[in-house]
């Protein structure tokens, strides 16, 4: 599988404007900037869009985990939060990436659930290519 | 700044279904899938979102890289598409990481535009944060 991503760009750092689009339908030509990416204007930023990505592959990955003991998740709801400032050097640095995770799932031990969650936590596709160990917080809804 | 994204689960790996959603209007609850990231049904998919999030970061890393050297792109048109597949251990793993850029720039020798992209290509808050080195084909439009 190939997953391919488009952005394009005008004009400066700070006054230029830009786009960003996947190429399958999830979003088309969503505007981005200086602003909408540093100081929370509208419009889209890489930081999020890696938020979801992260959200959505842990939540595969737990589904996974649970199937491995024989179990099913009712429902799974997972928050990222990434947290971006500007470093030492002046240039933007991501700081820290928080993951937080509601499951509902009948039947399982508290230790299964967060040995299950730890695993996604540190093996999903995404974590594993990530410098930077996600923060977990993971409850179990019964 | 504090980027958010948010994903939803239910059932089994292979067999469940999710939703992906920003927190800012980008896009809300998109569905995605076992088949929607490993075999190309429509849908969302990590992969692309993390392709999407890199191809924005690098073109405004770029931008400023030219604005460094006291110059302004006209245009910057960037693709990146990740090459997912499955490890020997039989989980999916992100196997590669390849950006495309065409940008056009007047007043820029070869030299200055090749040490531009490159240092967006390893700099850029993205890449930074990634443990695989993304290739990088750049090319420059007059």
């Amino acid at each position: 599988m190939k997953a391919t991503g488009l952005s394009t760009w005008m004009g400066s750092w700070r006054e230029g404007t830009g786009t960003i689009s996947t190429t399958t339908a999830t979003f088309k030509e969503v505007a981005f900037s200086f602003s909408s990416r540093f100081q929370g204007t509208p419009g889209g930023s890489p930081e999020e869009l890696l938020a979801v990505a992260l959200a959505g592959c842990f939540n595969q990955a737990l589904a996974n985990n649970f199937g491995m003991i024989g179990l099913e998740a009712d429902t799974i709801e997972t928050s990222v939060a990434i947290e971006l400032g500007f470093g030492l050097d002046k240039f933007p640095n991501i700081f820290n990436i928080i993951i937080v995770c509601e499951a509902r799932i009948v039947g399982i031990s508290k230790e299964d659930f967060e040995g299950c969650a730890e695993r996604a936590r540190t093996r999903c596709t995404i974590a594993r290519l990530l410098k930077i160990d996600p923060h977990l917080t993971a409850t179990l809804v019964v």
